[in-house]
């Protein structure tokens, strides 16, 4: 069993990306690895009260705190004690072997975590390492330089690492507090105070930390585009003529790295599959013969049962055709126009709804053209997820 | 005066940001720099072409091109050369003092270029630093920790640096084919072979280096954020009921940190001053009375002469309203449907148009709860400035 710890609170790692605390997507992370028994999170006093509102609003699960100290050293040592001392007032118990990570990693997964926990039990000790983008140089004490290090003979230390409980927990009991007070790299105590020669494994870029506003941003964008990787299109069962099978085409072609799957949704065909929803996040909803929203709310009523809404905002796009020989561009959006109040609704539930209504024109040759158009427009809102645009009605 | 080269071309360089290469910011940042008088940029033989295509599409001024080498102290090597050799054939000659950056660093000011310029001036060589965010680990051959660097007492060597001609170009001169090959650092060859100790100035967390995907998605969200800093309300000078005004207001609350200004137009109020159509990215468009786009469109004709939409996709919001006594929602949105065509015409000069009807309640109260979704909705458009929405009439 392994526990685990984040770093010392920042700001940062409170910070909201799509509208979550960062902690949260790290705590998401470790939790989803079924064999960490626990995790324990050092916080400040100020901030307890905020983290316990975040675990309790994200549902995380085995997670404790502990009260962080006033360095990064000096709060893994409280995680460490936590995790030492078998009182009967805690549930946690020693571990075997306990991994070391921050709460601004958010993108940890269960591949290096493993590759770390397993090289820690042969070596005592283990990190995650990336290749140095810049040169590393020391400077001189009048601000020149003194000489810069050869690049390729080293690397950057990153998160996670993982350690025998014995070792780092003996390390931390025995450095100064010199170490506690100005030291950064927990391998390092391991080296010095225990002569475990830590094991390095090559990490992927996704572990980087979480440092400037400009990663915030990349952080935003990276699980944009993770919660993009699979879109669902439903439809009712009566209806399979053309004008589905060339959307479904032409989102393939939007999505060329995403799992583009449809569904049938209705009495005959039952739900959707419970895999759908507990990984999709991106569903297009179409209707080709009617102007009302019956589908799409049959639809919206199986998403409540989707635990993923309180991870991440879902996107329901609800597609509608106009023939050109049809009723009117104006009176098909009054007709639609119900979807505003719809979208305001389960805005609360984090569901984030969109009408697009397809116009066709009377050429065949336009169709096409017509559809791809609304492809993109799907591709847009998926991708950009956008709260303010929920109940808005595009048109292509 | 200074001349100026580019780092080794790598396909990361020729990637869009905003539909425009990379490299290309990174030159308008150079040549936006009065007193940098030559940028010389390192080319391989195949991307040759491309790399004319970019200078003559953004009309970039003062570049000369060179073949890069095959490792990146080679190319700088033949950027100063090219320096170097006064020849009757070519347009540049002999720089007291040579910047030298990197195509992936997009963000560079004046501000450090002058730092590290004046500071080359006076030591001979410069180069701007940044703290270490991960602390640096020497590996031993089997893969296991060595010893960790003391992260305090080292710096990352990042770009530009900047040096006295002469020197830098000897010490290309003299150093060995194994520095060419395998070197990495600049400031270590001026050290190494002329004895100069590099100033070293601190540098903006924005000079870092694109060097991964997420480098990309964190560059595009800077340059959006940057060009959607100034908002630039247009209005007929009839026009100035409590229409005008509110949105405006709540325009300001929806931009807290930009700077939201309001002009006439007409015949009048004369045309947009010089200094708005050099510098504001984002335009709303207010139309109170008629259903038209005649207003929207004298602003899209100024922006015909703006220099700006080479660079970057302008945003142009054409707001309307929608009284609750007047036509019908069906048929305003009728009347207002041509947006569409007048927007796929001006996306050809990059410029992102969008329709936004803000749809009067009967009761006052809900008013400033329209205007206030209208201005979040038109604070999402300027933030995505998505393509694909472009043409599409937005309702609040
Ligand atoms: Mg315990
Ligand atoms: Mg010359």
């Amino acid at each position: 069993g392994c526990g685990e710890r984040m770093g010392v609170p920042t700001p940062k790692q409170f910070c909201l990306v799509l509208e979550r605390p960062l902690i949260s997507y790290a705590l998401q992370a470790l939790e989803s690895v079924h064999w960490i028994e626990d995790v324990v999170v050092a916080v400040t006093r100020e901030n307890t009260e905020a983290m316990e509102a975040i675990i309790q609003r994200y549902q995380h699960k085995r997670v404790s705190l502990v009260e962080s100290g006033v360095t990064r050293h000096r709060s893994i040592f409280n995680g460490l004690r936590a995790l030492a001392e078998d009182g009967p007032d805690t549930k946690l118990s020693k571990p075997e072997v306990v991994i070391i990570h921050d709460a601004v990693r958010p993108f940890v997964e269960e591949d290096v975590l493993l590759k770390v926990v397993i090289a820690a039990k042969e070596h005592g000790a283990a990190g995650a390492i990336r290749p140095l983008v810049s040169t590393v140089i020391s400077p001189s004490a009048d601000g020149c330089l003194d000489h810069s290090l050869e690049r390729a003979r080293y690397k950057a230390s990153e998160m996670p690492q993982a350690f025998l409980f014995d070792v780092i927990y003996k390390a931390y009991q025995q450095c100064s507090d010199y170490d506690l007070d100005f030291g950064t790299e927990c391998l390092q105590l391991a080296l010095q105070y225990c002569q475990t020669k830590a094991k390095l494994v090559e990490g992927s870029p996704d572990l980087w930390k979480v440092t400037y506003k400009r990663d915030l941003y990349a952080a935003e964008a990276v699980i944009k585009e993770r919660i993009s990787q699979q879109i669902c299109i439903v439809k009712d069962v009566k209806e399979d003529g053309e004008h589905v099978g060339l959307l479904e085409e032409m989102l393939k072609n939007e999505f060329k790295h995403a799992d583009v799957t449809s569904k049938a949704l209705g009495p005959a065909a039952g739900d959707l599959p419970r895999v759908t929803l507990e990984r999709c996040c991106s569903f297009v909803c179409v209707n080709v013969m009617n102007s009302d929203f019956h589908e799409t709310q049959k639809l919206l009523k199986l998403l409540e049962d989707s635990h993923l809404s309180i991870f991440y905002p879902l996107v329901v796009i609800s597609v509608h055709f106009l023939a050109y020989n049809s009723v009117s561009f104006g009176e098909k959006m009054e007709d639609l126009r119900q979807i505003r109040e719809l979208a305001k609704e389960v805005k609360k539930r984090n569901i984030l709804l969109y009408g697009l209504l397809i116009c066709y024109p009377q050429e065949e040759l336009k169709l096409q053209q017509r559809v791809g158009q609304g492809a993109a427009i799907i591709a847009a809102l998926i991708k950009e997820r956008n709260p303010s645009l929920a109940g808005q009605l595009l048109v292509a």
